[in-house]
This record gives structure tokens, C-alpha cells and sequence, in this order.
């Protein structure tokens, strides 16, 4: 492998081939779920360089694991056990390649974080709306690998949606250069959208073209009680029909997921009475004024109060009220660690039949497991819920750890039945590679396994991912 | 062969099965410019039957060709000449299967005309934005095949963009179910997008699952002189920094396509006295009332004015005035026919760059055939341009006719040299497949075809179109 090593130093200098304890952070997840090893980290600086990396790998059948900001939920950029891999890091690919404001697009290195993108956008007078926690570490690299979601897939769509063209070495060492800022064409095939949402398994992508957007001016947010996710389907069909497009975020959130974040997250304060209820957080936005916005979010909820969909509500007066607003949803995620850790799920339904999902998914894992604790979010206009378990009172974190593995079949199970999916937003990567094989039809794993081998032939990119190996 | 008749006659009925000149209208494209030969036209009922069709011509090697409404503008659903194939007709596959309201989701066979889902969401109180010419005539699989645009690509997108589920039979005539109604699902590769915009080429699309949108109950169109491309381009970033995405449609015409609309189309009439611009025809649409619409639509052109971006305007002070607008639009392809034909494009650009790429194309065809007229109309908020060239006064048809794939060829140069797409919306088919050889960059063309090899190994699924041989 001398002879490997040597090769790689020579593509990107030896400081950027990783192999003593230096490589560590590489090799754990975010979460600290996933532990890998790997033979060296390695650090291109461009899309040449990966080029010559993937030919020196695949010309020794070395597998590749790429990672960009190592924020996957799911383990999609942590090497396996094995050591056999190199971890190939893009985050010296991290340039903002070309802004064009005539043309709403931009060009960046697929290592640019994405928080980066949003703010090269706006000094150019233009909106990047994919938005989600990890932003300040993200990569867009990662969030084309996931085909991440956010808080505004309603309005913007996923990953896939904002994306007009992209750049990815193929597995012999080849660069692909479908880096076109078109918003049609229709010469074949849409490889593009193959390579999104693949989690690194067909090609790496090194850059993309990526959709911008007139910056929304003015945002209103509101907070609403509902007795349940069926009320609250009701309430997003209101809202929609009547404030159609402006419709930005519709976030869903339990009763016992709210006490949860109120006795965890100090500064997260509900903004009525609530005591046993569901809540939603809407926001609208829009190029206009703020004034117009907010009165019509109060005239769709007063509306819904009065047809009994709404129990309560608050429409933030500023945006300081309107990020505390967010505080409060956002500090979900902090809550569960406190409470100390849940199994998650990252499920997408129809949307029609998201209240029926939710209330048999908690009779289903309450027999199984009496006195667990479901904590149900969810972006609800999309049709993702995150349904999460939280042990029962007083059983030991091991026991309830020997249990998860079953419970999360019973979860995608109730998914499944109504033609759900069972991986939404977070990808499948290492944590739903297993119940992917279980959950989906024979016949689209076989696809994906002949899509694989055309693309991926010796199976050197992002082993152990998405697909099991076959 | 009679086996094969035999076969086929048992799945669908011997009326089903058409030998004889009752065969004659699906062997002919809508433009009559290509005629070919068939063994038989079958005319399955439903997705079984399709799926036993494949299963015997398969096995066979008879090729295939699928044809819906017969509208394609590019011999896309069209045989060969050599009466090899079978024309598979779709449409007895024209059942709505359900709508959902809730979900806004409609799930339909591929062989529904597109004007009966228009109709069918509008019945359910929704909306579905897909809008060309032959809706009337044209199936929801044909859109499907060529990734269909039309009039409303601006603010809903193409139809790759209003699909979320797919049902396509296989070449070896196993059925893949991806009717899933999901707004996210990230289980491994996109399936769905590969059949998109793949021609028929890979599998035939027998259902689909499509997005419905709340009803724009307002709309404002209006009509605008420009003095060419360029400012077209600056009164577009303008009005979609005013109006956001209330933006519909952005249309334009050169005044060269005025003047021949006014000539041939007896009721249409330009509402101003335009002699020698441009124009674009904006549309507006919301779910709110119409009159804050049109005031805001007539506030935008003001300001156009005002900054010397717009020559004249007029707004519709009503419904009836709209359509008479539209169709001075609609009218371009009447007019064309009566003038005599043309060689017609369907490029896309980066929108920066349209305004270069008119000037350019009409200096490289006027070098190459002095006095041949350009007639330029499009979405210009898309890209897309239909680029459309008429034989100089006094050219005989046939001279012209042996002059235009030369002048196509410059056309295209002057798309690909911009990093355009030569098929934007109308489908490469059989009139472009020479062309995309020649301007698509090989590799994009061997990853085609590993793909094809991969579905279709047997290359028996509309072959000729998209893809030539290889």
C-alpha cells in the first residue's frame, strides 16, 4: 500500500494525507454513534485532484468514503470497521464558484458550506432557502448525497428541487461536467438525479448549480394549539387555501413533545396556555411588507378558531417573538439528549393518512414496550414526521437500547402498510441500511443494485451505505 | 409472426389488435412529417395487459413503440419505416384512479389526456398547473416522456417538478410500483426521475401519481413593448423582484413574430400600437382577489416605464381581454404553418445569456442564408426559446428545405457554445437524435447508453427516438 500512499501525497501533498491520530475526527460521526477506521484521510483541493485520487483508488479496488462537514444523522459518512477505505474529505473544496442574480442560480464547490451559500446569496441580493440545523457545518455536497429537506421544503422543495446542475467523478476517475444553469432540458436522461440522493454510492459529486430566489421580505410566524394531527391536517389545508404559496414552514409538534422541551430547554417559553395539546408553527413569507402578512395570518387563524380547528393561538408581533418561536421547535432535538436519548425515526407518508399513521404507531410500540414515550415532530406539509421513542420512566438505557431495534420495525412497519417511506430527510446511510433491504419491494432493491453496478462496477464508493452490500 | 398476433389478441381482444388500414393514423406524427410502418397496433386496456404485451414482444426482441395522444412535435411516438415494431397506444389507460384533496395529490393512468386531470382536479376544488397547446389531445404519459413544460413552467415547474409517484412496465414485463404519493422519500435511487423525460426508451409509464395545487382564483395579464431580448431580460428580474412568485408566465415574442401574427391570425390584435418592438406577455396568478392583483401588476409596469425598461403596456381590464392576449400567443404556430413552414428549435440557455444568444444565431443563419427570417417567441423566464427560422421572401420550399438542417446545426452551435440544451421542452424524438449525438458530450452519451443497456438490454423500447443506435 506504500506505493498508494505515495500516489495520493503526490496529488495533494503529504499535509493532506491523514494517518496518524490526525485522521480521528474523521472517522467518528457527529453523534458518536459510528466509529470506523479508514487507511488515510485525504484532503483534495479540487475536482481534479478527487479525480486522481478515485483513479488511484479504483485502479487498487480501495473503497472510498466521502464526507463534507460529517453531520450525517445516520452515519452516511463514517467509514466501517474494516480500515480497508480512505475517507475522502471535501472541505477544502469550499468556493463559491460564480453568483448569477440575472439568472437566479449559483455555482459552488460541492465542499461550500451551506451556510456559506445562503450568505453568498444574499450579498447578492438573492434567497437560498434550504435551511436545517446543521447549516454552520453542513456541506452541499452532503445535502445533495441525502437530498436534504429543512424548514421550507413546502414552499422550495427538497435538495433535489434546488438543484440545476452538478459536477461528479465516476468511478473509473472520470469527471462528469454537468454544471448547467438551465431550468429545462430534456436531451436524455436525467443523470443529475441520479447522482442526488444516491449518499455517495454512485459518483462524487464535487460541485453543483443550485437554484436562488427573490429574498423574502417579510415573514409572519404564528404558534397554534390543535387537539391532535388530525386537526392539525385540517388546519394546514385552511391554511394553504388561504394564504396559498406564502406558506412556508408547517411544523407539528405533540403535547408530550412540548412538555418535553419546556422542562429542558430554559429559554424555550410556549407563548400560551397550553397545557395537553399539539401545537403547529406556521410561517408565511413573502416579497411584500410585513404589516399585510401578519394580518393575514391572523385572519386565516381567526378563522380557524372560529371553525374549531384551532384552540389558541399567538401570531409573533417581531421577529425576536418569531425566533423565540422557532427556539422552541428547535430545541427538540437538545431536549431528547437531556432526557437522555431516543430511537429516531425519519418517516414520510401521504399526507392524508399521517393522523391514522400516528395513532397506530403509538398503540403498536406502547404493547410492545408499555410506557414508552413517543415524541412526535414533524415537518407536517411534507408528510415527515419524526417519530422518536424515549424509554420508559425508570428502565435502564441498556435494556431499552435491546429493545430499539424491534420497535423501529414496528415504526416502519406502520409506515410501510400505508405506502410510506421510511427514510424522509436524514438519509438511509449505515443506520436504515438493514430495514431498507426489509421495507422496500424486491424489485426497486434490484434496480438499485443493477443502477449500482453500471455506475459503480468494483462497488468502491461509500460501501455498506444506503445499499447492502449484495 | 402469427404466434405473436395470436398472443397479443388473446391479451386485449382481436378488435383490439389492429393489421389493417385502421392502423394508418397511429403510423403518421401530428405534423404529418413523419410517416412509418407497424406490425400492429395494440390497444391495451390497463396496466396488466400492457405489462403482457412487453412480456410476449420481449421475448421476441419485436421492438416496441409507445404512443399516447399522438402530439409529439419530434416523431417521439412515431414507428420506423421498417414495420418491424408494434405501436403500443395508450389510450385505453385514460381512468382518473383517485384524487386527494387533502394530500393535493390526483393518481392517474398514463394514458388520461392532460385536459381531463385538469378537469378532474378542478372538480375537487384544486388545481393542476400543466398548461400547453395540444391539452386537449395530449396524454399525461407523452408529458411524462418528453418532461412536458408549457405555459406555467415559471412558477410550478415541468412536469419532472409536478410528479411524485410513477408505474412503469419493464422490458422484461415486470411492472415497477412507484405509484407512492410522497412529498419526500429518500430510499435509495431516483427511479421516477430516470423514467422522466426518457422518451419511451427505457420503460413505459402506465400511471402516475401528480401534485395539485390550491386554485389561483386571481389572475392579471398583461402585454408589454420591449425594444428587444435584453430589456425583456431586465423587465423580467424586474417584475419578479415586484411580484415574486405570483410570476406565472413570462412569454415573449420578437416583433418580427408580431408582425407575421398579424398578418395571418384575423383575431388577433395587438392592444397597442406596436410597431417594431417586442413584446412579453405577463401573467400574474394568486389565490386572492383579482383587483389587488391587477393594481399590483399595473404598479410594476409603471415602474418599468418609469426606469425606461418597458416602451408601452397594457393591463386586461378583464377576463375576456386576457384571453384575447393569449391568443396572440397562441396564435405563432397557426401563423407559421400559413406562412409556410419552418425549421423550428426548442433551445434553453442560461437566462443571462438569451439576449447574447439571439443576436449571435441571427447573425451566424443570416451569413449562412441571407434573407432568412427569424421568428423568436418562447418562455423567456425558463430559458426557453423557440427559435423558429422561415425561408427568405421568394425561396422555393424545396431549396429551403435542403438548406435547414445546415441552419439548424448553427443554431445549436450557438446553444451549445452557451452551455444550452438543444430540446428544452418538445422532446429530441426522431428530429433531434442526430443533432444530440453531435452536440451532447460523449460522455454523457456512454452513460446514456450504459443506462439503456442496463433497463433495456434488448433495446426494444422506442428505438430510434432520443437515443441513436449504437
Amino acid at each position: 500500500m506504500e506505493d498508494l500512499f505515495a500516489a495520493l501525497e503526490s496529488i495533494v501533498g503529504p499535509e493532506n494525507v491523514l494517518r496518524g491520530s490526525d485522521k480521528d475526527p474523521f472517522l467518528i460521526d457527529w453523534l458518536g454513534k459510528y466509529r470506523g477506521d479508514a487507511r488515510a484521510v485525504v484532503r483534495p483541493a479540487d475536482t481534479a485532484e478527487v479525480a486522481s485520487i478515485v483513479e488511484q483508488c479504483s485502479s487498487r479496488s480501495i473503497p472510498i468514503v466521502p464526507q463534507g462537514g460529517n453531520t450525517s444523522l445516520s452515519g452516511g459518512a463514517t467509514p466501517d470497521r474494516s480500515g480497508e477505505a480512505i475517507v475522502l474529505s471535501l472541505a477544502r473544496l469550499n468556493k463559491v464558484r460564480s453568483v448569477d442574480p440575472v439568472g437566479n442560480t449559483i455555482a459552488v464547490d460541492a465542499g461550500t458550506i451551506l451556510s456559506n451559500v445562503q450568505a453568498a446569496a444574499a450579498a447578492a441580493g438573492r434567497y437560498f432557502p434550504m435551511s436545517l440545523g446543521a447549516e454552520g457545518s453542513c456541506t452541499i455536497g452532503g445535502n445533495l448525497s441525502a437530498n436534504a429537506g429543512g424548514v421550507a421544503v413546502l414552499r422550495y422543495g427538497t435538495m433535489r428541487e434546488l438543484t440545476l446542475g452538478l459536477e461528479v467523478v465516476l468511478a473509473d476517475g472520470r469527471v462528469w461536467d454537468g454544471m448547467t444553469a438551465l431550468q429545462k432540458d430534456n436531451t436524455g436522461y436525467s443523470l443529475r438525479d441520479l447522482f442526488i440522493g444516491s449518499e455517495g454510492t454512485l459518483g462524487i459529486i464535487t460541485g453543483a448549480v443550485l437554484k436562488l430566489f427573490p429574498s423574502p421580505a417579510a415573514r409572519a410566524t404564528a404558534f397554534a394549539s390543535v387537539s391532535g394531527p388530525k386537526e392539525a391536517l385540517s388546519l394546514l389545508s385552511a391554511v394553504r387555501s388561504s394564504c396559498g404559496d406564502r406558506l412556508t414552514a408547517f411544523e407539528f409538534m405533540t403535547s408530550e413533545c412540548v412538555d418535553l422541551v419546556r422542562r429542558h430547554v430554559a429559554d424555550a417559553r410556549m407563548p400560551f396556555d397550553a397545557a395537553q395539546t399539539a401545537v403547529v408553527l406556521i410561517e408565511l413569507s413573502d416579497i411584500d411588507s410585513e404589516p399585510g402578512l401578519t394580518s393575514r395570518l391572523e385572519d386565516s387563524l381567526a378563522a380557524a378558531i372560529e371553525a374549531g380547528l384551532v384552540l389558541d393561538a399567538v401570531v409573533a408581533q417581531d421577529r425576536s417573538q418569531a425566533k423565540a418561536f422557532w427556539r422552541l421547535r428547535e430545541g427538540i432535538s437538545e431536549a431528547l439528549v437531556r432526557e437522555g436519548g431516543a430511537a429516531k425515526h425519519d418517516v414520510s407518508l401521504p399526507v392524508a393518512a399521517m393522523a391514522d399513521f400516528v395513532g397506530a404507531a403509538d398503540v403498536a410500540v406502547s404493547c410492545a414496550c408499555p410506557g414508552v414515550r413517543p415524541i412526535v415532530f414533524g415537518h407536517l406539509g411534507d408528510g415527515n414526521l419524526h417519530y422518536n421513542l424515549l424509554a420508559p420512566l425508570g428502565m435502564s438505557k441498556e435494556d431499552f437500547a435491546a429493545r430499539c431495534a424491534g420497535l423501529s420495525r414496528l415504526v416502519h412497519d406502520e409506515t410501510t402498510v400505508r405506502r410510506g417511506s421510511i427514510s424522509a430527510e436524514h438519509g438511509v446511510g449505515q443506520l436504515r441500511a438493514a430495514e431498507l433491504v426489509r421495507c422496500k419491494p424486491s424489485l426497486d432493491l434490484e434496480l438499485m443494485q443493477a443502477l449500482k453496478a453500471t455506475l459503480d462496477p468494483r462497488r468502491i464508493f461509500n460501501p455498506g451505505k444506503l445499499l447492502a452490500d449484495c
